[in-house]
């Protein structure tokens, strides 16, 4: 499967490491950019949050178990270290500019530069899709 | 970016138009089935929840607005049709068998036999990660 990004997300976190586990107990602003080609997916747009699901591509892929504890398996997990490093963080919206393709979003835990494969209206807001 | 699929869902839905549009509203059952080459990834697993994330093969990647409102972005909604036509499920877990590496689940709103890309634990289950 083949998945292409469609923008990056820019964060105050240069590495992984500085990344913290969790965005959303950070308060931690960043961007999400889409790519030209992709920015006619966020006309519309008015929700206070957003899926950012992102690919982690400084992550080790090759881990099943975790580091810490190797008798836990990732799928035990949310760190980015595992077999498809796809994340999934749930941010706040600040401000949306569909014209240039921003998302300026809260509660950031990419790394920045991390490329974004797709976003999505959280579970909880009511849509008939 | 080359996802590899880690499994399998089961599910009662043949078709993408027999699923319903959210699990969460759902009481259906399926099973996740990994492929042998993961299955340590499940081991130590027992949470209630778990994050499905897979992958709509059967959606139309090309779509960039909704059909039933073009002037709202397939980003707006949670549709499968959209350029990487990665899903995330979040369902009840009613048994785990790791050494067969299942999953019995609740809440599934996947067509039958999707590829299954990622397990996680949900973001609001506290871990060190």
């Amino acid at each position: 499967m083949d998945c292409k990004p469609i923008g990056t997300v820019h964060t105050p976190f240069e590495t992984t490491g500085e990344a913290p586990k969790q965005g959303i107990h950070e308060a931690a602003t960043g961007v999400v950019e889409l790519d030209p080609a992709y920015r006619a997916g966020l006309d519309g747009f008015d929700g206070d949050r957003v899926v950012v699901v992102w690919w982690a591509d400084r992550a080790d892929r090759s881990v099943l178990t975790l580091d810490r504890d190797e008798s836990r398996g990732v799928f035990t997990s949310r760190s980015p270290a595992r077999p498809n490093p796809i994340c999934v963080t749930t941010c706040g919206v600040d401000e949306v500019d569909t014209d240039a393709g921003r998302l300026y979003v809260r509660g950031v835990d990419m790394a920045d530069d991390s490329p974004v494969l797709d976003l999505k209206v959280p579970v909880d807001v009511r849509t008939d899709l």
